[in-house]
């Protein structure tokens, strides 16, 4: 990017502030429906920094420009800031101010603030509002400022929706909403503005493709007892859609028209979320706002039987591209040459033999040695490094299929490990495989069962900083709750035909990284005088490294696990695998 | 107790109800500082129906009187009310209505619900008044009516009180004052109204004898930036005592005058525990009351070197103790004519014979076979099994030393045991160490760790209700806080000093109950790349019943733990015992 680029938007930028009376202006990195990926359209912090990672809040005053972002992101900040006046702001330390400390101390009263109701939160507007006036400064909301700045500003997504069948629904889109609106009778509330576009996704068992990685259509919805309405772009629908969309008893409107709509629903108490609802919506609906978490989250999280059957299908898929991508790689890394995009994009090509196979459900995370101790590292052209016969490959990867979506890690041993990265390598499947195993009572959250995955790091005085669990959607976002695992309270309890991840790891900066993730299922495990039990079951069938294990720290039920989960796997790839790639799937799943 | 009394006493409350207008009131089993023992005088419940449960609340109007207690107590509590008039309200069921549910129900409009501002809390008061008021009930606040009613009522008690001396306290009271002074400052308040006796215990060094079990004097503490006024009968105060308070910069004043000095700190901002503080204490402060958790809870859970050293010494006669009567119990039971309170009885003579031994921390939990399944038995005269050589005894017993305060429970085969038990005991030890062998990162609460002990419970469908670990305090209360290791979400950090005990257990209705339970102690373990890590170090000095271990259901780490920890009992326990007490303590420690 070029920095004089930068510096004009800037300088435009602070025009539009002079004329609209604003000191400062905040900008976000989200879009109107509190999305993890955000379409193009709303990469405004992007465009008018330059910085495109994914986190990071960027503040503009008259003589100032500001970005902050965490730790995971300072190099690379630093690097792309250069050069275009706009200064680092390192979040999480100590001496770094936040935000709102940064404007009470640099503003002067009676300054005015502006944020872009549409796309921050209500929780956001309550976080903010009162520390700025006690400091004497005043919030202005605006509707979209960069609309009239930024000339060919990329359009609303306009990908056209596709019906997911009953087949692979497993419930009508009529059916949930008829448990919805029993939901709303026990929150007691008129109706809900759906904002989240997955859960219209899910709701309308309609798929599209209007964000990077995540089959959903920019929209809004509002259900009532009486109503269901979803506010799209009409040239998302082809005749067969709406038709379909009314045999469900849903009708349409334009997007553009949601505020309008809410203002007829005056009287009514519609439940909103207020940490995902923006500011525009939530002061739209007003009084009348019941706060509470989305009954359509907990709905979505437990999948019904056609659905894991369907997950069971992608997972197929998704194991044999990743036998023969493991096949591919040792000889090819040998010969030389090989890249962390090149394992990307064979992995790709893989996955694309199969037909239900439509995109990835995140960036590919192929990270060679030291670089997999960076968390969030993806290999650009810039950075890619090449493959050598040892150490660590970490290749955190997922698809979407139509009938499920993926998400799998493993660490791959190319060559001779240091017996630090043995040891690190077994503690972390060791723990991977304590909560495989774990059973528990109805009524437990994944906070309680986080220390199965950590014991073993704790032991050693190791430890990772993210979460070990989080739910995958079906054939929709890789990463969805409300349910997760992680040292933090958590409160949402596991129940049978949730998704969920299992991913411990260990990052030693400068050295290695490690991560081994299954997505699991929880299931039924017993009903006894103490209620009800469950377990967790492996969807992903992928054969886990056995070469890199320290045989004393494994523990002898973790290897019984292992063989096991090892023979299922043969089990189920090997009729689909022949050759080569069959000898070496009989290899990497033969018991240790 | 006579049904002819307790109906005259109902008789006589219905009477002072109809003088006051009030046509219900609720008894709670609480004090005016909610203390989990009451001393006699405020066992008002106990006497207005009879039933002396630990837990229960009694409800009185015109025509009905009603005791709602949980289940632990329905067995007792039907025979304790036969033929008194109440009936017995079974709290947890799900037709069970609640108290509030109830007055709304049978009360009418405009009717009046007297409740005792003195022993109720703010939280109680919150809960009830809204509510109420919905149904169109009034809340009535009486400040203790029992004391006209109650003739030959027990007085407030009345014990000296003793210092413990800074050799034992290992800081002076003056600076616990100063440090819980910088408290104030960073939240932000200009006092603290404290209502806890073990707070006040620990704040001033004092201890006294004024609740069963617990070594407290009853009394109130106001302390400010500039003042520490202790609020206590000074009867209870030598001139010594007086004296050494003065030296530590703390007046005196009489208890009964607490709520006339509260009005003194008009415009102060005062700290308080809504969920501790009485109505009365609580309206008092009224506006000024800052609601928050009690700074010196967390203080005292901390124990300081001196501390930790008093409680290693405590557990040195509590072993010596325990390991005497191990060796008597088993050819005493095959005599025949042993019963549960013989064993009680014989403990408490055993720990007699040392001198800084004051007397138990909570009443003797020495349960044979199905009695173990019942959670809160305790043996009485009429209910007191003969012990035969069979099955478990489980022994759940503590005392209160000067230097410290123990808590132990070991489960012991008496003889033949069922396979059943065996695999049950051998879970529940598995469970036990396996906690007791955890490291974990600063910033670990207690919820997060509560799996490792319940673990292998739950792989065999089984688990129990109670909490897993609570804190201890220093010659003062069995259970205290903050901290605790549960299920349910207890967000204190675990941190260096804290005592904590380790408490699995298992009971199976009409079989037999199984616990074990070492008191621990939070330590260092390492600080490395990833921050600070501690562990848990068992204080308790007993050996474990090998017995009954199933060899292939422990573990080898878990052996390894039990084998170190046998070894360090001998070590320490060996030097204080001879002839055949030493052959038996060698025995019960020798390496499985």
């Amino acid at each position: 990017m070029d920095c004089e680029i930068i510096k004009e938007r800037v300088e435009l930028f602070r025009s539009y502030m002079r004329k609209s009376g604003l000191s400062a202006f905040v900008v976000v990195s989200s879009d109107p429906h509190s999305s993890e990926y955000v379409a193009d359209r709303w990469k405004c912090r992007k465009w008018l920094s330059g910085f495109d990672g994914s986190a990071g809040t960027v503040v503009v005053t008259a003589d100032k420009a500001l970005l902050w972002t965490d730790s995971r992101y300072w190099l690379a900040a630093e690097k792309s800031l250069e050069g275009t006046g706009f200064e680092l702001m390192k979040d999480g330390l100590a001496e770094t101010p936040s935000i709102i400390e940064w404007l009470c101390k640099n503003l002067k009263d009676a300054d005015v603030v502006g944020v872009d109701a549409t796309v921050c939160s209500m929780v956001e507007l309550d976080a903010w509002d009162m520390p700025l006036s006690d400091c004497g400064i005043a919030l202005n909301l605006v509707n979209d400022p960069f609309d009239e700045l930024w000339k060919q500003r990329p359009s609303v997504p306009l990908s056209v929706a596709r019906i997911m069948p009953l087949e692979i629904a497993g419930e009508s889109a009529a059916s949930k909403i008829a448990r919805l609106r029993e939901a709303f009778k026990k929150e007691g509330v008129d109706g809900m503005v759906v904002t989240m576009l997955d859960e219209i996704a899910w709701l309308t068992n309609l798929r599209g493709n209007d964000v990077e990685f995540n089959p959903v259509l920019v929209s809004y919805m509002i259900v009532t007892a009486k109503e269901a309405v979803l506010y799209i772009d009409e040239r998302k629908l082809t005749p067969d859609v709406t038709a379909y969309l009314l045999s469900q008893g849903i009708t349409t409107a334009p997007y553009e028209e949601i505020l309008q709509a809410i203002k007829t629903y005056d009287e009514r108490k519609l439940l909103l979320q207020p940490n995902k609802c923006n500011i525009a919506v939530g002061l739209t609906v007003g009084e009348n706002a019941v706060p509470s978490d989305s009954p359509i989250a907990l709905m979505k999280a437990v999948k019904n039987e056609t659905e894991i059957k369907g997950f069971e299908r992608a997972m197929l898929s998704e194991g044999v591209a990743m036998v023969k991508l493991l096949n591919w790689l040792k000889p090819a890394v040998e010969q030389g040459g090989v890249t962390e995009l090149d394992v990307d994009a064979k992995l790709t090509e893989l996955r694309s033999a199969d037909e239900s196979f439509t995109g990835l459900s995140f960036a590919t995370i192929a990270a060679y040695g030291a670089n997999a101790a960076i968390v969030h590292y993806e290999p650009t052209p810039a950075e890619n490094a090449v493959l050598q016969p040892k150490g660590f490959l970490l290749l955190d990867c997922g698809g979407q299929y139509l009938h499920g979506t993926t998400d799998v890690t493993r660490t791959i041993a190319l060559g001779g490990l240091t017996d630090e990265e043995k040891a690190d390598y077994t503690r972390v499947l060791r723990g991977h495989i304590s909560l495989a195993m774990a059973k528990f009572p109805k009524g437990t959250c994944g906070t309680q069962l986080d220390v199965l995955a950590r014991q073993w790091l704790w032991q050693a005085g190791e430890n990772y900083l993210h979460g070990t669990g989080h739910g995958v959607g079906h054939f929709l976002n890789v990463h969805e709750g409300p349910h997760q695992i992680r040292m933090n309270n958590m409160p949402t309890h596991l129940v049978p035909g949730m998704t969920v991840t299992n991913e411990p790891g260990l990052y030693k900066a400068g050295r290695h990284g490690i991560r081994i993730e299954n997505t699991m299922i929880v299931k039924e495990y017993c009903e006894t005088e103490f209620g009800a039990f469950y377990q967790l079951s492996p969807l992903t069938l992928c054969p886990i490294d056995t070469t890199p294990i320290v045989s004393e720290l494994l523990g002898n039920d973790a290897r019984e696990y292992l063989n096991a989960y090892h023979a299922m796997v043969f089990e189920q790839l090997s009729p689909y695998l022949e050759g080569e790639e069959l000898s070496f799937l009989e290899d990497a799943c033969k018991a240790i």
